[in-house]
């Protein structure tokens, strides 16, 4: 029998000493919980990803520094902890470290490095070579890998289950996007039934710039099943007793592959066992709910790791607007949300009076401030250069960046953050204005397209027994409100149409025509949307960072030169 | 005798009609020089870097069929250029075909592809695992390399040197920053000698987004003498006869390295030469000779690929706008370019009319648009909001933002490019407001350090016997004239100090405490600085893209996380 848990820890990229502290609390826990073997998620000695700072020689000695501290302090339990580990050529790996009476008993290096969508690995790290085995009384116990490693098929994982390792530990960083835990649970569920082995799944959680880790631990049993399970979207600790059975791994032992051991050690494991608490099994998520915990997690965490309490919301009395006012109360809580109505001549009465309700259901601050006089004293200022030019989206424009001046003022002056509100259909045809709606420090929604920003809302309301989002807000048909009687359909296709054509083109890479034959756009509507997207680039390049909760989000997901000409 | 030729053309990436119709001129040329061998550089049928559209599988169908529709037209010349190659796993890879007889008689694939600094090539392309060569009359005559090949130690070019290739050619998108050239050479140079054979390197010229290729290719002798030398920042055509040693060559097959020669074919080489006019050689350039052509070429060529004609500046009074007027008239031509006067009551009359001035002696458009009154209205609407609070930087900003929405709105109003003004030094430790002064389109010297944009300043202004720049604007300190007698240095050190430890913190990734030491800086002003730059990483993520110069730009040359706590 062996004691497992998993420290479901958040970290902070570069905050060894926070990171340490949060460490040494997971420890206390094992103590009381009487663990064997404590696991926690990747690069958690540092935080996760660390990008450029591993190219600072003091940040990789940090890092090793931080972790003989850690080994200092540990006795009998085994430690299984993720770090940056180094040769004496400088080369960096992503590793994983066990650690047990005051040592460091072995380093596996992970040996596949994702160089694909968000993640860059291959500009820092070497793979790792060696694939290790790790014993107790001289019978194979548990092996190693780190995230990527046990994506691949036939992985390192299979020859360490052909070597007779009875538990097959991984830690991660794997991050969100809407489904992500459920193709990895099916992933790994089918590794444990293929290799016979427990798996034990060290997932971190948090957020870091645009990237949500969404946690969602696991230990599996050899037959498929889940017997212990995280939260996702919030730090846990999870444990489990685990029925190891020798003489099983002595047998496949037999038959097994012969692997290097270089760093193979007995693991001398407290033998005393005290009943677990049940843990809490967290029920699945629905894929509305995950994406709505995910932007709440995102957003919390960008504020409070960039050292902001308060938020403040330009509130139109449109849907994006409202939804993210949501988010951040659920984020930072009402007493920390402002929201700030800036009416023009075009906002019509329902609008105003909607954002002053909406603030008043979420319980916030409201804040209005009308532009009508900025907006004619640059009308002024502008008359004889524009004299014989038509009035156009430049006047549109104009109003939008008034507002976000504004907005940029409050947060200058009261150490507020901007959240901005533009939602990911907008953001790919450009429908927003740069240093407009796109200002503000995060863009919480920019990855939401929005037909899901509907089912989002709707989704929250429905949470609650009093009325948040007004159903006039929802019903209302989209409008900048930038000019008389505008409507978003003026210029663009029903969202429907309008984001069934940008996940094909953008998420999926698909190519014009073949859209046109295999879903039946109309050519005419994709003549129109596929050239703005690329054409809008520019604008995505100077946007805010904001949550990606698709698998394909724009920012380091989708690296599109500006200057190109193919748009097919 | 070889007689061979580089064809050093800018490309724009995707534009496979564009490219292939410029390809087609210089098969014209090399017609006319009847020349054996041209050579394009790398990736010229698709154009470079392409990022994620290599992504589209159509993409790199449309490069196939590109680089098909090339062959049908070489008869006897063999024509060299590079291409996306793909295998039938769907492999991609960077490549470079050799055509001759309307056929693709060998293709070689990049064998080391860089990933660090601005480069994702891992992203992407798999490296290529065969080192080929080619011979003529069953003698080696040349063998190939892609860009990183040559840079490496005891890379391809090794092997293909021992089994005897007499002509080492090398195909290359080699960005710019300043010295790069130089360094370059003297690789090149040690190269040839050490290999006893002709090295042709062809390079990109061009600017792509952030990047800047600076051309210069070159034929370089077996004893290190460079015998042909294409222009920098322009596109050239060189050629020149090459006495090929056939008996030496077989020589050194004998002692050679068996490599595989799977595409190794017979070169059929019409024989007849005429005299080649004499290449024109042109004149190393000094430092800031060639970072002001990279700083035109990168403007000239991020207007021109994105339709732009026309471009507009907001003028301060002061050396950094003043500079970007210079390089814009320089990249667009004067009656292309714009110049804008946005005083506030901070303006003083000085900076007001060397503003002016300025507009003047560069024969540029000249408006002048006063933004008091446009200040006025935003401060009445936040008078209550911000009763309680004294005045700070965010009245500032909103006067930065007011002439960046103004600007904005003339690049709205008449399509013209907004050209930011603001130097690294600034960028670096956030001394720029967001959607302010870092408004624009491009932002033409935000990797120039500001004791640079002196230099750049004082040699353009020497290059010209009527002034440019007055001296008023070189003689007055800096100051952004937010609020009264604001001096740069009430905030930053002298740009001197500043622009040393930003070099040494920035591009060098040194430690804080080891600066201290070795450079002398004092504890006081780094405990000042350094905390800046990392502050601020959310200003430049957001900031317009802007021309490389460094070995260490900001952008995809340094990707560091927002949110962390490492400050070292």
């Amino acid at each position: 029998m062996i004691r497992l848990g998993i420290a479901q820890v958040n970290t902070i990229v570069g905050d060894f000493k926070g990171n340490a502290n949060k460490i040494a609390l997971n420890l206390e826990t094992a103590e009381k919980y009487d663990l064997d073997i404590l696991v926690f998620p990747e690069l958690t000695i540092c935080g996760y990803p660390p990008e450029d700072l591993l190219l600072k020689k003091h940040f990789i000695e940090a890092n090793i520094e931080a972790l003989y501290t850690l080994a200092k302090k540990i006795t009998s339990k085994t430690v299984i902890i993720g770090f940056v580990d180094h040769d004496e050529k400088g080369h960096l790996y992503n590793a994983c470290a066990v650690i047990c009476n005051h040592k460091i008993i072995g380093v596996y290096r992970k040996m596949f490095l994702p160089n694909y969508a968000v993640f860059d690995e291959k500009r820092y790290f070497e793979a790792g070579q060696e694939n290790i085995i790790f014993s107790k009384d001289r019978q194979s116990l548990f092996a190693l890998s780190i995230c990527e490693d046990i994506w691949v098929k036939n992985g390192p994982y299979v020859e360490q289950a052909k070597s007779g390792a009875q538990i097959l530990i991984n830690i991660s960083a794997s991050p969100y996007y809407a489904g992500k835990n459920r193709e990895r649970k099916a992933m790994l569920c089918a590794h444990a039934i293929e290799t016979q082995a427990f798996i034990c799944f060290a997932n971190l959680i948090g957020g870091q710039d645009e990237l949500v880790f969404d946690g969602s631990s696991c230990i599996i049993s050899p037959k498929g099943k889940i017997i212990a399970q995280a939260k996702s979207f919030t730090e846990d600790f999870i444990a489990a007793d685990l029925n190891i059975q020798f003489q099983q791994a002595n047998k496949k032992q037999i038959t097994c592959k012969k692997i290097n051991l270089p760093h193979c050690a007995q693991i001398d494991i407290t033998k005393i066992h005290l009943p677990l608490k049940n843990n809490f099994a967290p029920k699945d998520l629905s894929l509305v709910q995950e994406i709505y915990q995910a932007l709440v997690l995102g957003t919390k965490d960008y504020a409070a790791k960039n050292g902001f309490s308060k938020a403040v919301i330009g509130i139109s009395g449109g849907i994006d607007s409202a939804l993210t006012a949501i988010i951040a109360v659920d984020a930072l809580g009402a007493d920390n949300v402002v929201g700030v109505s800036l009416p023009s001549q075009y906002s019509c009465s329902e609008t105003k009076l909607d954002a002053e309700i909406l603030c008043k259901n979420l319980g916030i601050q409201f804040i209005r401030i009308p532009i009508q006089n900025i907006f004619t004293a640059y009308l002024s200022v502008l008359k004889d250069i524009f004299k014989q030019m038509p009035v156009d989206t430049t006047e549109e424009n104009l109003q939008a960046r008034i507002r976000g001046n504004i907005l940029m003022a409050l947060s200058n002056k009261f150490s507020w953050l901007v959240l901005a509100t533009g939602n990911k259909s907008e953001l790919s045809v450009g429908y927003c204005t740069l240093y407009g709606d796109m200002a503000g420090g995060f863009a919480v929604i920019k990855d939401v397209p929005k037909t899901l920003v509907y089912k989002l809302a709707a989704f929250r309301n429905q949470q609650q027994s009093n009325e948040l989002i007004p159903q006039s807000i929802i019903k209302r048909p989209p409008s900048a409100e930038l000019k008389n009687n505008q409507k978003d359909t003026d210029t663009l296709p029903d969202y429907s149409i309008l984001d069934a054509i940008l996940k094909a083109y953008i998420e999926e890479n698909q190519k014009v025509s073949a859209l046109q034959k295999s879903q039946g756009f109309k050519e005419e509507i994709m003549r129109k949307v596929i050239p703005l997207v690329d054409k809008n680039e520019y604008k995505r390049r100077q946007s805010p960072p904001g949550i990606r909760i698709t698998p394909k989000a724009f920012g380091k997901d989708r690296r599109m030169p500006i200057t190109h000409k193919f748009i097919e």
